[in-house]
């Protein structure tokens, strides 16, 4: 690769590499990534808040550690973006809510300090929709300025989509890390529940946080440096795997899940996942479906009405904050978000019981399946991301204007691991598929999924 | 009971109905109340913050609305102090910390709001420890004043033993809601882990809220009407029981527990407590403790290290937080703050990861046991609150200025529902005894806890 012009195409690894070996310094690597960004952000729109300068003093902050000879971290000079739900001492923290318009928190969020701490320099705060929910933000998806980026983790998943970053911060509590990554291109791991401390964040009980990037190496490398440095969430175990990605582990067995999402599916999309598995099972790999085993379709079944689950448990969990701002603000929270809360409050206390029993049963459905196969494999997203152009005045708002999370309800209820892998693309847009593991096994999943990656031909289906 | 100038002396659910029957009104209970603490605050301290034109607007407002015919809340112009660590938006909330001398939060935290909700009204703020931690407020103890409330929920604890409320808001994480409660005489729950919505406050992973009462009518009245309206934590059943306390049940097995805090016991405690159980045998209550059974064996020594496993896992979950806040203020966090900090801060993630291990493996050895009794009972202190007048310039610091959580660090590592009595006397000064449930058995301890209290003579020992 010539190094003029491109350095904003190097992974993160590669970068630090020719950073410690001097070829470049962190100054060039961020004027890079921020000539990209001054090229693509006008059509993509990835950023709450971006400070150029900021940025720059702290890679000259870096480039002189390095000339000191100091001892320089694993994402040394590396420009990452932070979804902006997660604080920040020196930007604002807005929770893509005008209620929290130019909102200054008193201190970085644990998450974000860790990634600091790694050599990490935050170029910015990332487009989140509304406290990341349903309102959408002013992000589009960078492979088609008409079509959603996937949300809620929007500005992440573009920047990287977008070559403006290598890595990104995003979040998920239904279907907001895997859902914009596959949307978008990228290499995404939604952690086993707790994986990456959430830090100090208005957190439900399916949050999680984790890493977009270009390729594998930088995925895990951003994952396992904040685990490293803060550990899981309260009370949880935490990411546990190698400090470098994982090697690569060719999978014996793969269950195919179909999920909720397969019956509404194009059938593009279904040919280019048929096409995919016809590669796994010319290389020896056996496939499990529902047919196959007991276990499987008692798997599907417990997860079948998952995009309800999720959406009840969330909701109530998000009700009390959620009524308190209303209160104090009537006008300060979207449509869609007022909906969502009328929705909750009609809930009982049973009913919100009722689901997470549902979730609880969903989990042994899928622990049981564990001895059956290495992984399940399915698709990240229901086909490429859907053109929506805005709410029409007059008409319903549509419910689901960043994307459907269907394929993801599963994975978020089951607190299960799952990397997303860029692997197919239809009519020119991006699909990502997905590996999930049983609880903590991140770095398997991780594993399986750079053997996939290395050994698979990408299907290209016409639209 | 003459009802001039004792108004303060009526429980809750005396006052509710004497409001509800007119004989009395919202002022007029405010204002007793007001007038004990302005008899006793100088010397008992529970305060942080007091708005009493406020709470008289309150209630006055409550008085309208009942002389309009509205329906009553159950906590209907009941006074109440909330711990200050709750966010209240028409108050301070300073967390007993200099740097948040002033914090206005935006909004009333969830526990709160629904107090309120069912008609209580918030004197003010009660005095907790800095972040609810050892470093210990100015309360103190209402019946010596040269001793400690308890700690962290001190200002709760004191201003329900000093009369000046029948009803306050604690919260507990190692000790901190039972611990204070029988210093100062109350009846306190500590409900199962994640049982009423913690709302928005920054919590550990085995952090809780509860009420302490001057009886156990109120107890449970302030503990299921915020559960009925905002049920528990995130991702947590919540507490469960009757709309009023429940009825008194007569156990006939009870486990004794020793716990770590046995040998250091003093005599008049031990003899108190021996002299409490000879009435439980008197009564036909069976009593088995270590010796009679393998699996209470088991459990004591399960939790015999409790006080350092509750301690690691919470400053390890505390450090990223507290660590910000330091880097921000060098000088803004107590020494005893900075040495729990740094210690927390020499743990590896495999060392807390050991902890949480330790607690799941207690919590095994716990529901080993259930059914073998109707509860386990033992002390909730260790003997009377312990005299503390203050550092001393030179000298090490106090590791436990507010008392020894040696007793409650077993039910907070189970996540196990616990209801103190204050049964006993020691010299004079109040000594708790606390029924310990499993986990979401609540109602069953309190109506335990009931058939104690109305069943048991109050045990009064020399000290």
């Amino acid at each position: 690769m010539a190094i003029d012009g491109a350095l904003h195409l190097l992974s993160a690894s590669e970068a630090v590499q020719w950073m410690r070996a001097g070829r470049i310094s962190a100054v060039d690597l961020v004027m890079a990534c921020l000539a990209q960004i001054e090229q693509t952000e006008g059509r993509v729109q990835a950023f709450a808040f971006l400070d150029a300068e900021h940025a720059l003093a702290r890679a000259r902050a870096a480039d002189a550690a390095r000339a000191a000879g100091h001892a320089l971290g694993a994402l040394h000079g590396v420009p990452v973006a932070v979804k902006d739900i997660f604080d920040s001492a020196d930007m604002p923290t807005e929770n893509g809510s005008v209620l929290h318009r130019g909102r200054m928190p008193s201190q970085n969020a644990t998450a974000v300090a860790r990634l600091e701490a790694a050599g990490a320099i935050v170029l910015g705060k990332s487009v989140t929709t509304e406290f990341a929910a349903l309102h959408p933000g002013k992000t589009t998806n960078p492979h088609d300025a008409a079509r959603t980026p996937g949300g809620s983790s929007s500005g992440s998943a573009a920047a990287v989509g977008a070559n403006m970053v290598p890595v990104a911060i995003g979040t998920q509590v239904g279907g907001s890390i895997i859902r914009p990554a596959a949307y978008c291109g990228n290499f995404a791991l939604k952690p086993t529940q707790g994986g990456i401390n959430r830090g100090e964040r208005l957190a439900t009980s399916q949050s999680t946080h984790g890493p977009h990037a270009g390729c594998l190496e930088d995925m895990w490398q951003a994952a396992i440096e904040q685990a490293k440095r803060c550990g899981g969430d309260r009370g949880a175990l935490g990411l546990i795997g190698p400090d470098t990605l994982p090697a690569a582990i060719k999978p014996n067995r793969l269950i195919v899940l179909e999920t909720e999402g397969w019956s509404d599916l194009d059938a593009a999309t279904k040919e280019a996942f048929a096409r995919l598995l016809d590669q796994l099972e010319a290389a020896g790999v056996t496939l499990i479906r529902r047919a196959d085993h007991p276990f499987v379709e008692n798997l599907e079944k417990a997860i079948a009405n998952g995009r309800a689950v999720c959406g009840a448990i969330t909701s109530w969990e998000n009700r009390w904050y959620q009524r308190g701002m209303l209160d104090a603000a009537p006008d300060g929270l979207s449509e869609r978000a007022k909906a969502t809360l009328l929705k909750a409050e009609a809930m009982t206390p049973d009913q919100y019981r009722t689901n997470l029993l549902a979730r609880q049963q969903a989990q042994l459905a899928h622990m049981a399946t564990a001895q059956l196969a290495d992984a399940a494999i399915t698709l990240s997203c229901p086909g490429p991301a859907p053109i929506w152009s805005g709410d029409v005045p007059g008409q319903p708002l549509a419910p689901r204007p960043t994307g459907d999370f269907v394929f993801n309800a599963p994975s978020s209820m089951l607190f299960a691991p799952v990397v997303t892998v860029p692997l197919m693309s239809v009519g020119g847009l991006p699909v990502g598929v997905q590996l999930m593991g049983q609880q903590h096994e991140d770095a398997r999943m991780t594993g399986i999924a750079r053997w996939l990656n290395e050994n698979l031909k990408r299907v290209a289906m016409a639209g």
